[in-house]
């Protein structure tokens, strides 16, 4: 079927064999002249992590509790759209991954499956826990808004994470070159109209889903908009990224992008954040074998996180602390 | 025609393609190792933009005024010579391109279309706007060198900016080992004579701009010489690049060097320009599509700064403030 | 037979065409991305050495005192596993080259020649001089682990080195690709069943050494083991890496990674250490000419070194303090 | 005959084709893994030129006073060994250039032609101008050694330069591999015997120079030298390097390695050297053109140090000052 995967790399560069060059492209880059994707990788190797030796670590308990829900490890899946791109089963393969490892998944609002799929799809698993939260976009339309809101609070979802740094798509420019639209098939299964659903004939020059942004998302949003929304939901709410260090303190830092190993996770642990989450890997695991393949490369984390707590001497995720890590102060020189 | 161009680096590519190998060389480098010229485009790398969210973005102002001018934009054409290597109708496109995107343009000295000319091909245009400026090199016949001045004041030039930095020409080794000189049915337009109009026969074994210089350009001009021109003009006189930065506070900062992203301007206005220049990409522009392609540049670099200041949470250009970069502090390690 | 080999690196490329690549790559890789097994060799190039000049070298005395023997040079070979898959006399040649040049070996418990059959070697070796020292692992059979001190001891082992920092094996990517386990003629000769000896048939999907580790190493080692360790040996017993640091001043710092020039074993000394070890140099000795090829490699290690003290203006091992080496403090640009 | 050369390192890539490779191999490497080497060249990048302006630099005068000498400009030329291996006219062709160009050249004690051999060539020359110094390795046997000096002082050389940083040849990988030695036809012209005049057949598997060193050259060289070697001399005596360095102040200082470009040349006067020296440069020019390749190589330096001179708005080298150079103090990012 495949060949062995021995890191997070080897599904990357299956996963890049075996997807259209399109959809590819689209998962893989970032903006402009993709600097802060390649940094968000590269930032995990400006630290190091200090080894210690002679304690217990015969057992190592990765288990916490975040936002009130109990989870396997601190590492979760983070929304990604459109994931029937990299599989027919899409969200659904990645939901029921989820709940097999014992971890949560953050569900895009422009998800391929719609919310209420992807909840039973998960609950018909014969698995144990498994929990969902809900990505939330903020449309012009806020009564469009507030159904999915409602939606997945109505289905089961046990948070919801509100997405604030899209006033507008960031210019990634393959995309552009590619005019990347959905195949024609699949549609963002939340919404009904073609031009809401992203399955409109034609985009024009541009980056499809930036057109789509420009005519749907709301560029206005403030935090007037969020009080608003806080006023519709018992869920607990959260904003990503950014804004979320200006809180530091006051409550939970998540943390994504760029994480691909183990130390990257414990680092990122060790700095502060509660739990981290991974975007485009597990759309290579998708791609690679459906839900098997997200398993796969779940458990393949969570044995190198372990493995990183053991060297590092911490039995359980409450004894990493910031003494951990220390700052790589040099430079190479050739 | 030609493929589809998504950022300034496509413009280059496709100019590469078209043009002589000379012209291409001398527009493209740089003095010696060219290691100010790499440096002058990596130094933006050097500065990263803080991401703004929660503020309404959903009209984003970029006009500016400009030494008494309103532009549509702080980004304006700087001077380069001799356009009609790049394309028939060289340095009156470029104009004309100013003019339909609302900007500036500085006119070198050493253009192949004559100051009037180009003023006329700019009037011409039906668009609205349209500014430009004069760029004045200090000739050893102080006569001349008034003439030059003079006509650009008769034609409606909005201001005279003097370059003091060639005293010599810089060594560019490719013009060096092409024997650089301007193609027989070219001239620099504002002048007469062979010698002056740059299309002697032979300039030996140097590059021909060299020769040209050391013949022509005064090497002793001095602050003396600023004080005399400045009695022979009414228009606002400014002086270029490290001299500026010795009188900052005291007039309006300009800067170019290196800008190719929208970013790049964000960043320039940020640490305190009032506005940018670009040089090459409007020759790859021209060279591209004459003065389609020199207005599809200014579009596409005016859409990237607009989404910029979006990203960063500003609405007009008076919100940029040295808050939003950040200087990297940190080494990149394999 | 071989070409002329100048340099450590010579032995490695010669090493490397005549070893079966999973050998090589056993003996070469480190863990994960291998970023700490580069950086322990480009290390050393962020240490400048200052040349001394006009103090008289016409002789330089590199013998050294370490743990009560003294030896020829303060670089000893450090204890590296299963030496008969570079060589057939494997661990054997390796200590009749170290009598030969003067200095001492640590043997690994994992050798494929036992504590006593290497111990006899060394003895039968017409040379003078030569010290053993043995590594060891503490195994979750702590009889078993007695065992091995008990005949090092008694086989006339002059120091005791446990090695404290594999509770687990590193993730080392090539080793699980090619399910490293032993060639099957070979077996670690210090034991005698299969599953203690790493020759089971099957480790599966993994490196076989990351499963025997799993199986027999202790994870839950702790100082209480180093104690109770030293209540049953006389033999001078130290502990390596990290550790070391941390009881600095206490007891000798011994140093090893990385080191593969004379000027890194002199920066090593004037940083503090009292010797350096070599591990993967001595394996290319070995493969390339067994007994032959760790004396040629070990005479030009301590040639390199003694050209090292003597262009630093030192006449022995005790004029070397930390004023000979000074930090890199730049960056390098393109 | 030969391509044009616009560059310093043109002149290394003509040169690299037309010489032996084991001739281009000693006279290129340095030693061991040779950082120190790439270092001094890339050295000068660490450091910008601060362009100054509105300074008459229509007259640039390079002209400099050197050990009571005037010479045209502040660059020398080095001693380096066996010339006659780049050009049958050897150091006699290299003295004449240095007349022509009016500076002073540097002898080696390894010259492949005799010290009166040198100044006679020089002398014949219709040139004006035209200093030479000797520089002197002290061997094991002293009266050899006077006799060099005393032979210098005797044929008009104007200063001794004494090497002190070679009590033994540092480890050069390729002269090894290579085995470096004289072609047969050539010969150390100031001594007699075989083995003085590095002329034996044989010299085993090492480099035969470092062979040399070890025979003849004194490795006990100490400060007591210097006092007896000033005993017997009215010549001015510099002692080279690192040495210097520590009385800086009290003499002047010299500085070379690395130095490819006028913009080097300024910097290191900026940074405090009296004069440069260029060693390998010379040796391409000698390869490509014999004496006219010599000249063609040092008045090219001499015009890139004019035009850097007059870009920094100096007229005169003694309006030279630290204020022209500033550290780079930032790292690039990928
Ligand atoms: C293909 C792709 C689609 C994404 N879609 C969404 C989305 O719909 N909503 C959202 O809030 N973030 C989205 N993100 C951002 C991810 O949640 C995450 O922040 C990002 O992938 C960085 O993590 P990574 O380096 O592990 O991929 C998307 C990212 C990628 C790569
Ligand atoms: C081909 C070329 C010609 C130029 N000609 C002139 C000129 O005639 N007068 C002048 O003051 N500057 C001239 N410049 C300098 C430009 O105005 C500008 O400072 C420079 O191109 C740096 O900006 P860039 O990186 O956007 O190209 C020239 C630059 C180039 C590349
Ligand atoms: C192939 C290999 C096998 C090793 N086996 C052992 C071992 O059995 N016991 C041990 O304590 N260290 C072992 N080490 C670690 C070495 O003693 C040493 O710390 C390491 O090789 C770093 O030094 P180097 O860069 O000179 O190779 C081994 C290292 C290598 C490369
Ligand atoms: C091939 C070669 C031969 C040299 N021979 C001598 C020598 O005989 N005596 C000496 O004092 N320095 C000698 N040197 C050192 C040079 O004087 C000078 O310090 C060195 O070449 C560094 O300058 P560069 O980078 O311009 O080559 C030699 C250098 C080279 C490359």
């Amino acid at each position: 079927m495949s060949g062995q995967r021995v890191c997070v790399s080897d599904f990357e560069e299956e996963a890049k064999r075996v997807l259209p060059k399109a959809v590819y492209d689209y998962y893989r880059s970032g903006a402009d002249g993709q600097t802060t994707l390649a940094d968000n990788v590269s930032a995990f190797n400006r630290w190091y992590l200090m080894p210690r030796v002679l304690r217990d670590v015969s057992i190592v308990d990765l288990s916490v509790s975040v936002l009130g829900q109990k989870l396997s490890m601190p590492l979760c899946v983070g929304s990604t759209a459109m994931q029937r791109m990299a599989h027919p089963a899409g969200e659904t393969a990645t939901a029921r991954a989820c709940k097999a490892v014992g971890t949560a998944m953050m569900l895009s609002s422009w998800a391929t499956s719609s919310i209420e799929e992807v909840m039973s799809a998960m609950t018909s698993s014969p698995d144990t826990g498994g929990i969902l939260w809900m990505q939330l976009y903020i449309y012009k339309d806020r009564e469009l808004t507030l159904s999915l809101l409602r939606r997945a609070e109505k289905a089961g979802y046990k948070a919801v994470f509100v997405t604030v740094d899209t006033p507008y798509l960031g210019k990634r420019l393959d995309d552009v070159r590619n005019r990347f639209k959905m195949p024609p098939h699949l549609r963002m299964s939340n919404f009904s109209s073609a031009s809401l659903s992203f399955s409109e004939d034609d985009y024009g020059n541009d980056s499809g889903l930036a057109v789509y942004v420009a005519n749907a998302i709301e560029p206005a949003l403030s935090w007037d908009d969020i009080t608003w929304l806080k006023k519709h939901t018992r869920l607990p709410l959260d904003v990503l990224e950014e804004v979320v260090k200006a809180v530091q303190g006051r409550c939970d830092v998540f943390m994504d992008g760029g994480v691909r190993r183990g130390t990257d996770i414990l680092k990122a642990l060790a700095l502060g954040a509660k739990a981290v989450f991974i975007g485009r890997p597990v759309l290579w695991g998708l791609a690679c074998q459906g839900e098997e393949g997200v398993i796969e490369l779940l458990e393949l984390l969570k044995e190198e996180l372990r493995l990183a707590l053991a060297l590092s001497g911490c039995r359980s995720i409450s004894e990493v602390s910031r003494s951990l890590v220390r700052r790589v102060n040099f430079t190479s020189r050739m």
